[in-house]
């Protein structure tokens, strides 16, 4: 993974880390607040204010003074770095209850995630409006995937269809697919698959209660 | 973070491995396989399959054998590790569709997650079901959080609640709060929060993405 303006590596970690900085400087900015110190940042994450420099010190311009960070810089430059203005469009695959919230989640376009529209195979649902997203019949699918260049697809299907989703989806051409089912999808070696975890992610944070 | 039974560090990054195995597992059972070998799961994850052995060697008993680990053995020792069998109760602040998708995720309580009821100020929703759990007034949270001794939360409200929310849960005796909010919470130092970071994760994912 390269920062191709810098060409210098951003790991996948610190990418974590700049969108928790990102949403710190949202609320500082919110409240009127006009520079930040990495102490603040690094408090409310109860990391160490080191790392948050080490991070920092990798954007372009980061704007640091000697009374801190101007958050409105420091905002704007973590948007440039982690491409907060690309464009990128995602389809959701299944508008059940998980698919219909991140359709309604507004806050997606302000990172450069576009949902052009959800499908489904419910005749009860495909025709709906979420969000001024239109839910559409998976048979129709692969002409939008065209129409649109979408490569991006948001999988939010009950587990024991995922597999078979996932595999007409890399025949329409998907490249990118975001899994939110509880199952490790087989797919072709270029084609990226992010599994959202949640049970991973749940059990490491409860795993000292007795 | 210690497994108590063995006194070995497992640290979140095998912990979220061993979730994923789990659920290759869990389909090889399904599709009626015996046996299963570290580099089939690998490939599945596309990891280096001497990490998928040295994470099944933190276990008590993988059941390695000359033709594989048997997946049935695996699955119930991942389970025995993890604490699958604990009960950590929950409640879901927010009935939106983000809660209600996770409140109808029966998949949960496999994983020890119990989800008694969810909770919301609408009175349009208070009183309604989802899968057998009631949707309740916000007001009503103190009671039930003794009641059941109840210490998780899982938050889905919108993004500008989440810091008062956080407040009234943490007076309430809430220790680990589950943040699905787009917000960096403010808690004292005794709290656990796990930021779900949506936005960090989608963004590592298309980092690469033109």
């Amino acid at each position: 993974m390269y920062n191709n303006s810098m060409d210098k590596k951003i790991s996948d970690k610190v990418i974590n880390r700049l969108t928790l900085y990102h949403c710190i400087l949202q609320d500082f900015i919110k409240s009127g607040s006009e520079y930040i110190s990495s102490k603040q940042m690094a408090a409310l994450l109860r990391i160490d204010d080191s790392q948050v420099r080490k991070d920092l010190n990798l954007l372009s311009n980061s704007g640091k003074t000697r009374v801190g960070y101007p958050v409105k810089e420091l905002k704007k430059s973590i948007e440039t770095t982690l491409g907060f203005s690309k464009n990128k469009k995602a389809f959701i695959i299944g508008a059940g209850n998980l698919g219909m919230a991140l359709a309604k989640y507004d806050n997606f376009s302000n990172y450069g995630l576009n949902i052009i529209s959800l499908f489904d195979n419910d005749p009860e649902k495909i025709g709906k409006e979420v969000n001024n997203k239109k839910i559409l019949d998976i048979k129709d699918l692969p002409v939008l995937v065209w129409k649109h260049y979408v490569d991006i697809a948001i999988l939010t299907v009950p587990a024991c269809y995922a597999q078979n989703l996932a595999d007409y989806l890399v025949n329409m051409g998907i490249k990118y697919i975001w899994n939110f089912t509880p199952t490790v999808l087989k797919v072709p070696d270029d084609v990226q698959v992010w599994n959202e975890n949640l049970m991973g992610n749940f059990l490491q944070f409860t795993y000292d209660i007795k």
